[in-house]
């Protein structure tokens, strides 16, 4: 397949940045997943501006991959948490691989700063290509193809 | 373990964004595994312009992201094609991951554009948490411990 005569937008790895690559939003996600769902609290840990934060969080409930809910502590107003949606958690694969990469090649001396393991069995997760028919795949090992939504560019057409 | 107590730029996710969350460097990657390597063809498939393209490459190499190697056409002078590092290779699992993200969740009626498939076995690919196990790990099987890199905020210590 030669990607240079098919329409790079429509490439769904461009999609997903289109949401997922504006500024804080993965790391707005790393706090979902570690379970902070409190504008106070990620905002203090991100020390993000509140006017960016709300914003954001704002896009990435309109992107659902958050939702909104109402929350009430004892003798306070309410307010509102920040939950994922499903949409929101298919987007873990991407954290962990992400992570995995800044584990293997950032850390310099000090190690890793988080372990992440696979719950009761202990040992360590970390995101993978497998096959449907269950193999694990090397990076030199995919083909493509067009798939039904391909689009082929105006300029290729000539 | 609860994340408000740690340094939120020590964790390996925010460092590898730091990097690869730099506009186009995901897009440019996702050129290089489709074999993508020279200045020309990369400009023209992205429609970015080449003062960006330019300043990411040289800021992709600098990361040993990419490499640059001399190539010559005959009858041309020389000129330079990026190539993957290994480093830069280890990225796949995040383009992979984003890609299914985007398959699953912002292709709407069209269907997928590129279908991903596992050399000679033919079956989909696509990015899942394992363990070292050999165990599929789901989302909320997950549990995280501080490793030896990481650091607790100036904050938490009072």
């Amino acid at each position: 397949m030669d990607l240079r005569q098919y329409d790079s937008a429509t490439c769904s790895v461009a999609r997903a940045l289109d949401i997922v690559g504006q500024p804080w939003v993965l790391l707005v996600l790393r706090e979902a997943f570690y379970g902070l769902r409190r504008f106070s609290d990620i905002q203090d840990h991100l020390g993000v501006s509140r006017s960016v934060l709300a914003s954001r969080l704002e896009a990435m409930v309109r992107e659902d991959l958050l939702e909104r809910r109402p929350y009430r502590e004892p003798g306070q107003r309410e307010r509102t948490e920040y939950v994922l949606t499903d949409k929101g958690r298919g987007l873990y694969p991407v954290i962990v691989a992400l992570r995995q990469w800044g584990d293997e090649h950032l850390t310099g001396d000090a190690g890793v700063p988080v372990h992440t393991e696979h719950e009761g069995c202990g040992a360590t997760v970390r995101a993978a290509l497998v096959c449907d028919a269950g193999h694990v795949v090397g990076v030199d090992e995919v083909e493509r193809r067009p798939g039904p939504g391909h689009r082929l560019r105006a300029t290729a057409a000539h």
